[in-house]
């Protein structure tokens, strides 16, 4: 597990690696978060739940951070207003990395002597640490895609183009299924208690929607026609004025471009859509004459697939959905379900502070399956339940079509 | 159908009756109608979807009124904007009633020629009527209360008070269990299709939450207390500054009020508690150590109770939960559930303009359950889904525990 | 004065005539009030300055009608919320206007026994009444026209056209003039002191700006061009999407109508613009190569003419600004000056509750002279200052060019 | 020229010193500027209005740049949306002097063949950069008053502290006063034509408003009085929760703190109060019984005095008003006139897009007068004009009292 922690914080710091004080400072959005904020609240998360109660004369680095850093720990008192986390140009990213580097230390002194719950605290504090991971990718995307400059993070060569594949239809499992996490490996609390579903019978896409379809679905009006759209999501097109995914850009000659951390580049039309909302992927599949898939229909068919395939987050550099990775049921894009986010039958959040972790997030959003380009690999599972509000569309989010049979 | 059609119709010109023409006119907030605006918009309901295509030579009451009247039927054109509908001064609560009588001479011709399409139609539109008749009442409750006179629209002798049951404990059946609508009578398009479902032990509350309880919950400091709450439930509490249920006022000694349409009054401590938003009851839930029903829970015990039971809506005059009505599964107060509204699998929307009455909502809702004081009695079934967004409370709210067995 | 009292009570009445209880209640934005709460508060100011404290038993009509039709007078205690008058549905127009009789009771009673400071109030009351009839009117024809019906409050003939006559330049005094309130009668506290100010060579347009040159400006493409604007105004223009006057309505072929108290109206070329903001009447001067007069000029002008001339409010009935009268410097449109609404060199307001009056709104607004088609006639004097902000436009503004010699 | 030039662009440089990348990046509100903007602004005025026009070959730095800096000369075209300034972590504060560099290298080379006009502009520039230099440091110190670290730019140590003098009064000359800037040296074109203006017998206090006088306006509830206060002030104070000037802070005892660009220090007593808007000047001034001055007294009285005397900005450094300095009618706080900010009879905007720079903002702002403490040395005048609205407060802003005689 030290090793494992040790390259999860090394992938942090490198993924941060060639942002400037500035860009790691600024919050583009209230839902967003600076990247120094990202790679400060991640070391608060083991110095506050191991740090401070196991090592027994731990010197906190500074003890204003405790307030700093909360993240929306009720429990662990009151902090710094989220959408003021861009104020904060003081500590500097040198600061926070030295942070980074004293709680490291402390940690590395107290592996050996780790009980198992709190071995099992470190191992929430590292899945913790991976998500971090790739809200750092998306909110410094954010940002970038604010300036009228397009400055690419990772300048990257265009990738090679490859064909998207023909929809096939994965047939699922129906009757009595069991979903939710069993077994010895980690889970987040929301993804259990294990327990049976009914599911009718259906299928799958085996690809996700690409470029093109979604295009094609702009240009068949689908911004414009309300028949398509839940109510909200439509009083969202027009109080908004959404007419393409997020970050596409529209050129004079009516072909699109796409932002994303390699820069401006023309859309890849078999590359799989990406940056839309809940509200989009929902008109998506109504226009189509399918429809999203359930959490459950999606975990039932995908326990049967290998979940580090695909294009996930290995190490530094450009992230962008790959057209010839479309074929893998994980990475590339998280996937919304049609499933609200509820508790599971039995469900119980853990006692104290990290009981605030999933739990109390469960109203009013949408779960999100299998992983995105920017997600670590090796983090993400079949029971993984990812969760945005209907509206949010900044995450690598894009979807799959289900269909009854 | 025909008498029903005119006793229904009399009953909400009866419910409309001590307004004058400027009650009937102002709108208190976006999410409330005039009364005039339901009175019309109802008979809107029956010139647009029967009278304009049955009756060869119609002529309209005001053409202007399909423009004015129109809710947010997005295949009927555009229409006056639903934060508008307070300006309409005109037509006069006279000329709606005028409006009124010329749809009913229609109807009332027309009856004997209806096909059993149009039929369908007729019994959607006196459903949907009912609706209108609760809306009407608590859209005129929530007036009301903005005035400082607190003026009683029905002033009326205080009930007797009865004193609250203990609560028992309902065990609900277990395993594959069917919920939905089936059979002939009516039900609307999001009560179906019928399906199994798999429960797991449960039971339900035998009675609602009472107003003394609530007291105790707020005595306890239950609205300043974050660990109950939901994220978004705590980001309202504060954003609001709630601390009780809408239309509860704290005198001066400490002690309760309660405004209704008969005024003022002391809070009854026996009757169940009103007017709470799910933020609230999932709250107040969590704090008892129990949780919300799941509405399959619900609706697989309520399909073994009468429907008819219970304090409903039977004429015009004052309605209040009413504690001696508590033992009853309908009625009193709608009961949040746990359940995100959401289509049952394989639903499908109407085709045409009235498939939109349901299934364009289906974002971002929570279910109730079981109607209210105001709901017309007949018009309530153990499939019906009301639904309600998790920080409204305007509507005649309020819960029944459940708890895992 | 009785006499005066009794005329000016009627003709209040007269105006909110054709108004139903709905028309009287809705308040269509914060600014305006409701028709009912103008006919109140004007009782209020004569039960509240006179009654009150002259009659020993005065008996009010109703105890709450001191909190519910307080207009701004921090003195006088809390108050019903601004933006919440439009909620109160009751008390009726009806009781209100039973509440008007009952204050004329009382003050025909009291009349013989007024001292002079009390006679000094009642003028003050009276005048306040006039300027809250041309309120009633503003509001009214602001509340109709949200109404896509157009309904007319006083059906009417069109006027006779009349050509608009060219501009002639009156030439104003210079050197140290005096400006401000001087004599016997009545005059609001802001008019004085009198003083001395420097005028320099300028004049000042013998009519107001037509909506025919309006029409122009709009054509000519004054509503897109910054540098016409202040900065406010450009953005207020940007903001808010403003096009042409409130009021007018562009039809499919390019052609004006504009909305009045009789209904919707193809534009009178001829007549005075009207319905402007500050910004509008600033932008226009700059793009005529003009300025608008200061406040000193306007007055030093006027007071060599008749006040009581051109087109002002005589009895109930359609106002409109009108071409005929377009010779007299007194009517028809209210004019607005350069001048900042700030306090005359020695300006102390009256103590007590009437001492709020004026002087507290002394910030952000800008002067208007001359009255209007809806100002009383006879209530309007040379050394009149009006004052609104500079976005504010539903009051008959329009505006008069000057320029330097 | 030249030389003045290269010392106020290095006064520039030197004040940026202490700032982080991100320090100078952020943009703490909409009515304030990041830092580098600042020094990326004032290059590009001389890249715009000379070098694009007077060098024949002249590379621009960066063609980007043209559109990223300009502020709101909407004759320059398009610009960055000025509350979107702070999303710009690129350029970086290194490049921003980099183009700082390139813009002097260029100003030097052209130096010696500017013409009369251009010399002018350059003047026009320099003036402009005293400015910018104020305003970085005000927008640096609110910036750094978000952080709940409190951190001090330059930390010092704290000045000793001087006795108040007690107030006397210095009479104003009266009658016919020409003001407004005359002669051959520099100034804004808002501050002409020089004119003749009246004035009757008045006299202006000899210091500055204190904290200890301030404090005692606070423990006599000047917060809580509305008769103090203009009726937007006092809405203002209500919805802003106002209590206080801005940087102050109680502590648990009831003593005061200031935060300042050299931290949080105790208040002292004897230092002119600073950081009030309009508002409080004019209720203070109410509640002490006297008013402010108008711009034209201030002016008549300033033209007698040594503008370059008192504390203002001589070199990079902390900045605080001083009790010492009281004495001088320059520097240390802009003091609030009770004078809207309008043109002077006769006034013309410069043409071209330099005629932007002051005219299109005279609506709705109040002038002050005199300088602060952050004020460049030499760059303000008896005639200077500044300008902002009543409820700013982040400059340095205090005041005089004034009464008549």
């Amino acid at each position: 597990m030290q090793d494992r922690y040790n390259d999860i914080r090394a992938l942090t710091l490198a993924l941060a690696g060639p942002l400037s004080d500035a860009d790691a400072t600024v919050q583009s959005m209230d839902d967003a978060s600076p990247a120094k904020w990202h790679l400060a609240h991640t070391s608060w998360f083991f110095e506050t739940f191991i740090l401070r109660d196991m090592v027994a004369d731990y010197q906190a680095f500074d003890p204003a951070f405790h307030f700093l850093f909360n993240s929306y720990y009720e429990a662990e008192g009151p902090r710094h207003a989220r959408p003021r986390r861009g104020m904060l140009t003081r500590p500097s990213l040198d600061t926070v990395r030295a942070y980074r580097a004293h709680v490291d230390a402390a940690m590395d002194a107290v592996f050996p002597a780790l009980d198992t719950a709190s071995r099992s605290l470190v191992e929430l504090g590292l899945n913790h640490e991976q998500q971090h991971q790739e809200l750092l990718l998306t909110d410094i995307l954010h940002l970038l895609a604010q300036s009228p400059l397009h400055p690419a993070l990772w300048p990257a060569e265009p990738q090679a183009i490859a064909e998207a594949s023909p929809i096939d239809w994965i047939v699922g499992p129906v009757g009595q299924v069991e979903i939710g996490h069993a077994g010895a490996g980690f889970a987040f609390d929301c993804e259990g208690p294990r327990h049976a579903v009914l599911l009718t019978p259906y299928a799958l896409a085996s690809r996700s929607v690409t470029n093109a379809e979604w295009a094609a679905f702009i240009a068949d009006g689908g911004y414009d026609e309300p028949r398509h759209w839940l109510a909200d999501g439509w009083a969202w097109v027009q109080a908004e004025a959404i007419g393409a995914p997020l970050y596409w850009q529209e050129d004079a000659d009516g072909s699109w471009q796409q932002f994303g951390l390699d820069g401006l580049r023309p859309l890849d039309p078999h590359a799989p859509v990406c940056h839309i909302s809940f509200f989009e992927a929902d008109a998506y599949a109504s226009w189509a004459g399918a429809r999203l898939p359930t959490e459950m229909e999606w975990e039932a068919i995908a326990a049967h697939f290998d979940a580090d395939g695909g294009c996930q987050l290995d190490d530094a550099g450009p992230v962008r959905p790959r057209a010839d990775a479309a074929g893998h049921l994980f990475g590339n894009v998280w996937q919304w379900t049609g499933s609200a986010y509820r508790p599971y039958p039995g469900f119980k959040p853990a006692s104290g502070a990290v009981g605030e972790y999933n739990g109390k997030f469960m109203s009013g959003q949408f779960v999100l399956r299998g992983g995105s380009c920017a997600t670590p690999r090796g983090s993400v599972r079949a029971s993984y339940r990812n969760f945005f509000y209907p509206h949010q569309r900044w995450q690598f989010t894009g979807l799959r079509l289900a269909k009854d049979l």
